[in-house]
């Protein structure tokens, strides 16, 4: 039986490898996942924004769910994102993760529509009552256009029907203050904002769901264990390579395309570079990398010292 | 075979009743298109952000659906709303829109993850193809935080890709250039902007798509037949008197719940309150009026003369 | 002694022509001015966002100010723009437009700082008491990011605290609640939408304030004229006409310089070719136009048949 | 003369205190100063947000600023903000501060209009030459709507037209990311997230501008002294003690004020109950405390047990 208050360290969004024909790439999603377990990574977060969930159709979600966990093979706690937009939507995401056999699922707030804090938390609650598993809070305003406030989370947590939390909220000053208001119980609380991993950690953070944790799983999982032998100097100094590496990493679509379709480009590009994946396609309307654009992503990663 | 270039007039994005339990409540869509079909209405959109379309579930958008064009008829044309996160899964509710006898659909820009123009017009292109139904542009950026530019629609109009666009976008001066841009043409341009459909109509505008017409269909048609006749002092009147109630009829919800919670349930207890439906029930997340804020809509129709 | 409630019609922002070394060019305020009395306009607004008050110094509104009330020789009521960051700032303002005679006065929220409602009622209030002049309100959130709300825009005129409203909020839903919450008492709303002049005309509206009626101030007084006459088709043609010159009008600037400075240029580039003004200067930092940009302007000019 | 590359450690922006009529209150400048100074603070900025310098007519930020530099004595340097709408107003506030003997001037992106990158890069080259103090940029776009962009501030500093930044924006990846493209150079950034001040010198900033630091300067001091001697856990645990402080200092406000109000509130009654200023007065038209909302704020502070 799955303890969620043993989840901790790098837990990393996983990516949906995909076909030319933009089905899932089961054999990428395998070799993916040995990718990410041999570089130490303490869990896998499948279907979150970097995995695309949104742009994948319900039987496509199913079938990265399953080849995730098949993959896995119990090595590591698998969670699934349950986002959108409705009760009645999350909760038949949940039930359809729990038939598939994740650990522990994860929501958001729901999008389009724009719910208050009061009707979030029964929303939490009904969904957390529905689907019987372990439930973290997902915290990404900027895709769903509400912030989880801190005292939402914190009475959230108190009545047990959140155990986490995924910040990726990038408010830092809310995330140390709910990190202090939940501090000395069970409540496990992640960071999505992958560049300052090691800060967050020293704040009292109990690990990252860190997107380029694709591409450098084992350099996450380094940062993370420095971290609990407070090297805070030698924490931040892979941090910043990564970060340094990231920010030209995720700028190398063409332009006219949006951000979010260069960054998972990027993503993709490094992993194919790396063996992880066979291609690098984004499911539609977002754009796909052609080999000009894959090139100055490998230019970058030569650049950084990682190829 | 339905002409799509025939398109005109009052199209109500029809309320989605519920029953107690949370499911459609089919003999109120039956009551409720009667009440709009009585009211004069041109067409009915189904399955937009009046419609909660986002709140519901998959097999609910299926039911919904079926029981507006079972209750229509024929009548008038049925216009389905196939809004969703990718262009796979907006293909799909297209499809089942198309095999539901969906007269044409709508479609607005994904939501989660902010496309550019450009994969927008990847975007529509691709669901036209697939679902080989007439198309409207749906422009909604407060749901889904990208605003489709004039020159998109305009383009995307000289392709054929779309036949028409439903514009929510509030910009008044962005909607009157798209008029003109493509003026001359069968292009057909609906506004939501409910509280000015006389202006619009003045600019040139085809039709509206009015919200509050759910509850005032006859008050809408007029509206429109006034404008046909260039009765703008008429049209006028009555428009006014729509938008003081409107103010009033969606802030009675109480405290500490969305302001779509508060709209949609003003809407649905002016349409309880006509006998058009025999519930008030919004899906959850949101909230839904008790006793006490049904008073407060009752209050605001009688201060009104509507009821 | 000016009547308020006499205020109508077009009012137009005036521009704030600069030399070369961007101080106020007083022989070009004055061929300004004679155009803009020539084209039939019935008032004058100085200082506002078009007349870049926030780009001059205190001596340079200064001297603005009094060139265009020396120019205008009481032709027509000059209003000064007294927008600033805090009461005491706002006052000092206000009471240099009273010595300079200005016949009544513009003030906005603050901005930097974000005032609450009940803040900004107490601004107003304290700003009339200690100015004694006429005073109008000017929503225009997206420079101040605040709104004014239709019941503080209500109160204040109840207090005849405020005379009227320059409205440049886009929010044409809300303009048209506010003027129905003022008809019928002598409170002014002028609309600063430019592009739907006749619209807001036809709602209700007492004129407007248009930065495009620097250029075309004919053109604007024609449209208040039709509309006076209830020829709406008239009017709708001459607005639709410029507006799909404004839209070209503000785009010539060169990339890598702010939308303002472009729209700015491009107002100031069509008054020089029409010998209303020498140059084509705007205040530092925002950008000034060059000869290709000058040109690129002229063709637009030429295209639409202003030249 | 002042060496600016020996800018470092807590540099309170200082409070204004005002008179009951709304005035410096030039005795209190003197004992706030010897409070900070007490304290162990590194520098003094005078006029910036939390100085209120906003809601000051040109006058009061002059005698703020004389008040503050006679208060100092040279015995830490002092920096004034010199923020203003245009880049003629930068340079004369520029002008004044070094009149005023000013050791270095702090200037951020014009605010009401909205400048591009390249329009504030001329801004900075602009006032660096014509006022010859040292400069360091500010980005607090949550005030002005433009980010200094990481690519502006390292080209600014290369050319050497700043010496530093303070960052206020909360985007604490990308002051992360400039704390890299500026390191082993000259210079010195400082962090105005006053809440993570430990992370921000873990990850290399220079020092802080801690608004709460006018409270709690001894507190902000020995963090910096903790953050020196590599003692993060001595550094957190009394940044972590400030923080749970702060989110309840700055919300004792009445409801229907402003939260700057409430935060400037908060910040000179805890100052008052410190003996450091006489009055919490806030300048208009933001809301000043009464006598119920700074019992609130002496509850917070005892239980607290900072009185």
């Amino acid at each position: 039986m799955f303890d969620p208050t043993s989840l901790h360290g790098i837990i990393p969004p996983i990516c949906t490898p995909l076909t030319e024909d933009g089905e899932v790439d089961v054999p990428s999603v395998h070799t993916l996942v040995e990718h990410l377990l041999a570089g130490g990574v303490h869990g896998i977060f499948a279907l979150g924004s970097t995995g695309e969930f949104a742009l994948l159709t319900s039987q496509q979600r199913q079938a990265l769910l399953d080849a995730v966990i098949a993959a896995v093979r119990g090595r590591v706690p698998v969670l699934a994102g349950i986002l959108d937009t409705s009760t009645s939507r999350c909760v038949e995401r949940g039930l359809a993760a729990r038939a598939a056999g994740a650990d522990a699922v994860v929501l958001s707030p729901i999008y389009y529509f724009r719910a208050s804090q009061q009707e979030l938390i029964h929303h939490f609650r009904a969904v957390r009552a529905a689907v019987g598993l372990p439930l973290l809070a997902y915290d990404v305003p900027t895709a769903v256009n509400v912030k989880l406030e801190v005292g939402t989370i914190k009475q959230l947590a108190e009545e047990r029907v959140i155990v986490g939390v995924k910040d990726s909220s990038g408010v830092v000053d809310a995330f140390r203050h709910m990190l202090l208001a939940t501090r000395g119980t069970d409540f496990r609380a992640f960071t999505g904002s992958e560049l300052i991993v090691d800060a967050c950690l020293r704040m009292g953070a109990h690990g990252s769901v860190p997107g380029l944790g694709n591409v450098f799983p084992a350099e996450y999982v380094r940062i993370y264990d420095l971290a609990r032998t407070r090297d805070w100097e030698g924490a931040a100094a892979i941090q910043e390579r990564l970060l340094a590496c990231f920010y030209e990493l995720i700028a190398q679509g063409d332009p006219g395309y949006s951000a979010s379709s260069s960054a998972l480009g990027g993503f993709k590009t490094g992993l194919k570079l790396k063996g992880a994946i066979a291609g690098t396609r984004v499911a539609a309307p977002l754009h796909s990398f052609g080999p000009a654009e894959e090139e100055r992503v490998a230019d970058v990663m030569r650049r950084f010292g990682f190829l």
